[in-house]
């Protein structure tokens, strides 16, 4: 009875050893949901509908919102295993194809992320009144963007993340109405019109990554 | 049998008719937990750990900062039953007792408040991995403040609530870490070394209210 007490006792303090640290984690390989962005100091504010397919890599995003003096609309999909993506315009049917150069970023905490505080929105003290949430800070060398990413403790659900890269200026995107799962998964197939649009080069001859894609109109 | 059947059907019907449309709702009467307050077009910001009761009509605030240039540290007891404020000073020992004007404002939704949202911070795909949360926006006249608070659906617990005064600009305050209940109820007691501070009238004749007394550091 003694020892296996004190075998309980070692293994729920090893458990609760283990699970105490807050650790890195990357979020369900589908998710589909909405986010507000902010860029640089405040000037463009766009509402985002996003769709997300790790496993296959592919992202829909279709934004509206105003920068500075004009309204935007962009409906993007991104296509990073063909490394193309299209400016999609139901409207005029009519469809751009560009060459997409950046790697798919998965949306997780990178390895070398540090941990900078676990938070609570709203309250633990009554069940379905409280989110618990880990925020990590870090740098991407690539973007020469440091940024901070507040995700749920469990499921590693998105909330905010924020950029502040080097050339943009801080990029503030808040996370909400998230499903895990892709309702729809036509959202990721070209539509027929696109089926005839030929590869746009870039002027500059660089193919875009993913920030400039996202922030091309 | 088919009685009980549209007897229950007609009772949904009606209950779910009730329960669709979000209320308007009150907080706890106690909470604590802490808030970071972005400031006039973000000049200032404090990080406030407070504290809140709405029976008895006391604020605590303890707050540090950085407001443009210079650091801020304040710690403010607002009794708003005797219509005073303490700035209280531990590492001097020093207090200043100030006349209140304000009349406490609760933490809720104004009955005059409209809906505006109802969105999920992180997910309800799961269990434990989000918050349901509605947005209420609104016009207070006494302070020509436009407003937009969002609560928790359950529990009414503040999430941000973000201000537009006339004579200010923005405040944006996001709450984190409540806890519903008052851990220590001496923080409502003013220390024993304010027992000797005199009124101090204010300078204008005007006694302060909430915002004025929250900024006057």
């Amino acid at each position: 009875m003694r020892t296996l007490l004190l075998l309980a006792l070692g293994l729920s303090t090893l458990l609760s050893g283990l699970a105490q640290k807050p650790h890195r984690c990357k979020s369900p390989p589908y998710l589909e949901g909405k986010l507000t962005a902010i860029f640089p100091e405040g000037k463009t504010m766009v509402f985002e509908q996003f769709y997300y397919d790790a496993f296959e890599q592919r992202i829909r995003v279709i934004a509206a919102g105003q920068e500075s003096n004009h309204s935007l609309h962009v409906d993007i999909l991104m296509l990073f295993r063909e490394r193309v993506y299209y400016e999609i315009n139901y409207q005029n049917q009519s469809c751009v194809k560009m060459p997409l150069s950046a790697a798919f970023i998965p949306i997780e905490i990178p390895y070398d992320a540090q941990h900078n505080a676990q938070f609570v929105l709203g309250t633990l003290s009554a069940p379905g009144q409280g989110l618990l949430v880990n925020d990590w800070v870090g740098f991407i060398p690539e973007y020469q963007a440091k940024y901070s990413m507040s995700v749920t403790e469990f499921g590693c659900i998105p909330i905010t993340f924020l950029y502040h890269i080097e050339k943009m200026g801080h990029v503030l995107s808040s996370f909400y109405d998230i499903v895990v799962g892709i309702e729809n998964p036509e959202v990721f197939v070209p539509p027929a019109f696109c089926g005839s649009a030929k590869l746009v080069e870039q002027t500059d001859g660089k193919a875009a990554d993913f920030f400039t894609a996202l922030n091309s109109n």
